[in-house]
């Protein structure tokens, strides 16, 4: 089989029209906005012309099926409120080359797939966590955006549509581009990644409960102020963290919330939010453990009552060990030397499918690391390469 | 002249029914609120019948004048929206009881006063800084409340009663006696109070901008991190602040606003607010200083730009070395060996007051240093305490 890139740019660009923002080549395309059933619409009348069978599933997962047991590639094609145009998009679109040029060379069986809402109208990665079988769509219904739609009422416009949930069996494995959407490869000037691990995320909320006090009356060595201990507990986090991360490990305090939030205050509560990402399950949980630790010794230092959550998260995915091998084959010889092994900070489709065939994810480099905003971009001539090195290995497979 | 402390408590009791919150002791009595306005009817009485001239001026602030230049002894009867029942209405009480006493002795000539809207429900200690000539009327009428309401169509229910503003001449100083509001006293076991100086406070917002980003994707050295950067310079703050401040010093955080304040996104600005406070002006600026310095090694560390805004504040001001020595000799006959000299590390109308006319202030202990709650109290062997000290030190004077 041999892709077109001519023909691949320009299905690139023909899905951006779909939902342009007006500012550079940005997107905007919620799920089951009417730009984003405008897009589905015209990526069955592509799927169709390719001689692949269009399916939706009843929660508006877009399928081009190749006859039997085939290989699956894709992405998502819904963006953010202020999307970039590559996003999910490149990953669809060249699914869908590689399936019409393997259509066209008479095998081997190759489909496509556009999953929705991975940009979290509702849930996060909400099409794929129901496909999965990770949430059930009894569940999933009950979600709602942030003008309170829920995803019942959304998905109405489509069950007109719908057919059938798939049987997993039906494909022999997934294969997901995307951009990188960091900076790493940028940076180094490496033009393909080679995804090894979906990192896993951990999330909790804590609370520091001090005392609130008049600002201008209270002694500092009688205060228990909670915005203190929140600064000593990220000072000392920093701190112990140090001999436990990796470069790859990443954590942010993201959202604080301060009680009564007045200059004139002494802060008696601030609550935050506690996120960190890491591939490796084993120091996602020795994090937690020290995040735990440094709680309690502030809270004895500072005079505060520490309140932790439940911890929430995903756990790390690997990507399968042949489709990593077929990757790098691809990637050196394609592009010998510029390419690397490396695990995703961000969560994906990928994360899911891992769960249920085997799954192997390849990035192409953010221009600026920068991703989810409308100067989104990646070089062409990346692009390209990027479509040729999932064929070659979808040729291995 | 020979104060009545059974009729001091019983008029302080009585004050105290005029938005009584039904929490303890507690009140609510808002400036220009019905019970404020009815609770100043109500003093305007007593004063009619201590044989004193009650007279309200145009801002509502409320005098008993005594005949002749007298000494001008009083507080302010408004409070917090959950306030304590002590807070200004014990150092009116004490000044009306003082005058009565006084009147009734036949001299010496004294006065009594109830601020208008020492709480800042439109500024702060408006009625007297418009009285004192430092914020003229017609920009205090553009203060508005939380809830949109204008100083000038608050004071409208009261123009009916309002006279002209007084001159300072008619007074030879001013005294006002305060519960402490803070810890020092309570915890010293000490009963007495004679205020040295009301604190100078410095107040500026600061805005650290860095970059947004995915928390995912964006390695932790690539980051410009706003709410980093905010606990770095916490942190750098607390270490160069040591050579500088004493015990009496006190600097707050107390506001915080991040940006976005999502836990999946590194936060790319934060403002926040800054205050000190501090009875010498040379110390005040030396702390300036240092939040100048600290933010620029912050900016240069943490890659983001900030930004100061202009420094507000209210100048420390001196009591009279008079008076002070008055009050100081008062205490001693009174409680010897049960007092100290002190700073103010709360606002007062006396604050104002020292622009114009020799000033002292005495406080008495606050049960727990809680104060602007309804849980506020005194024992009430200190509050006669306090009446006895005031009313030795206005005979000396």
């Amino acid at each position: 089989m041999q892709v077109n890139e001519a023909r691949f740019l320009s299905d690139l660009h023909a899905l951006r029209q779909f939902g342009a923002s007006g500012v550079g080549k940005g997107v905007v395309r919620r799920a089951f906005s009417e730009a984003d059933l405008a897009a589905r619409e015209w990526l069955a009348d592509r799927i169709a012309g390719a001689g692949l069978a269009p399916h939706f599933d009843p929660v508006g997962n877009l399928f081009g099926l190749a006859p039997g047991k085939s290989l699956l590639i894709g992405s998502h094609s819904d963006t953010q409120p202020e999307g970039g145009w590559l996003d999910g998009a490149l990953g669809v679109i060249a699914g869908l080359e590689i399936a019409r040029a393997a259509a066209e060379a008479g095998g081997p069986p190759i489909s496509v797939v556009s999953f929705q809402d991975e940009e979290g109208r509702f849930g996060v990665t909400t099409g794929s966590d129901i496909w999965s079988g990770k949430l059930s769509l009894a569940e999933a219904d009950l979600f709602t955006d942030t003008d309170g739609v829920t995803l019942a009422e959304a998905r109405q416009t489509v069950t007109g549509q719908a057919g059938e949930f798939l049987s997993h069996d039906r494909f022999s494995g997934f294969l997901e581009m995307h951009i990188e959407q960091g900076p790493w490869l940028d940076q180094s000037s490496e033009r393909i990644g080679v995804v090894s691990d979906i990192v896993g995320i951990r999330d909790m909320r804590i609370t520091f409960e001090g005392r609130q006090n008049h600002a201008g009356t209270t002694p500092m060595h009688l205060r228990q102020d909670a915005f203190q201990a929140l600064s000593a507990f990220n000072t000392k986090l920093l701190d112990r963290f140090a001999n436990v991360v990796t470069p790859a490990t990443v954590w942010t305090i993201g959202h604080v919330s301060l009680h009564p939030n007045a200059s004139s205050v002494v802060p008696g509560r601030v609550t935050f939010s506690m996120q960190w990402r890491d591939a490796d399950l084993d120091r996602l949980g020795r994090m937690e453990q020290i995040i735990r630790e440094v709680s309690d010794e502030i809270a004895g230092d500072h005079g505060v009552k520490a309140e932790l959550s439940p911890v929430l998260g995903i756990d790390p995915s690997a990507m399968d060990d042949r489709i990593q091998a077929a990757f790098k084959q691809a990637a050196e010889e394609a592009a010998p030397g510029s390419w690397r092994s490396m695990p995703s900070g961000a969560l994906h489709d990928a994360a899911n499918m891992a769960a249920v065939m085997p799954v192997g994810m390849l990035f192409v480099p953010s221009i600026g690391g920068i991703s989810h905003a409308f100067d989104e971009d990646t070089d062409e001539s990346d692009l390209l390469l990027g479509l040729q090195v999932l064929a070659r290995a979808a040729r291995l497979l």
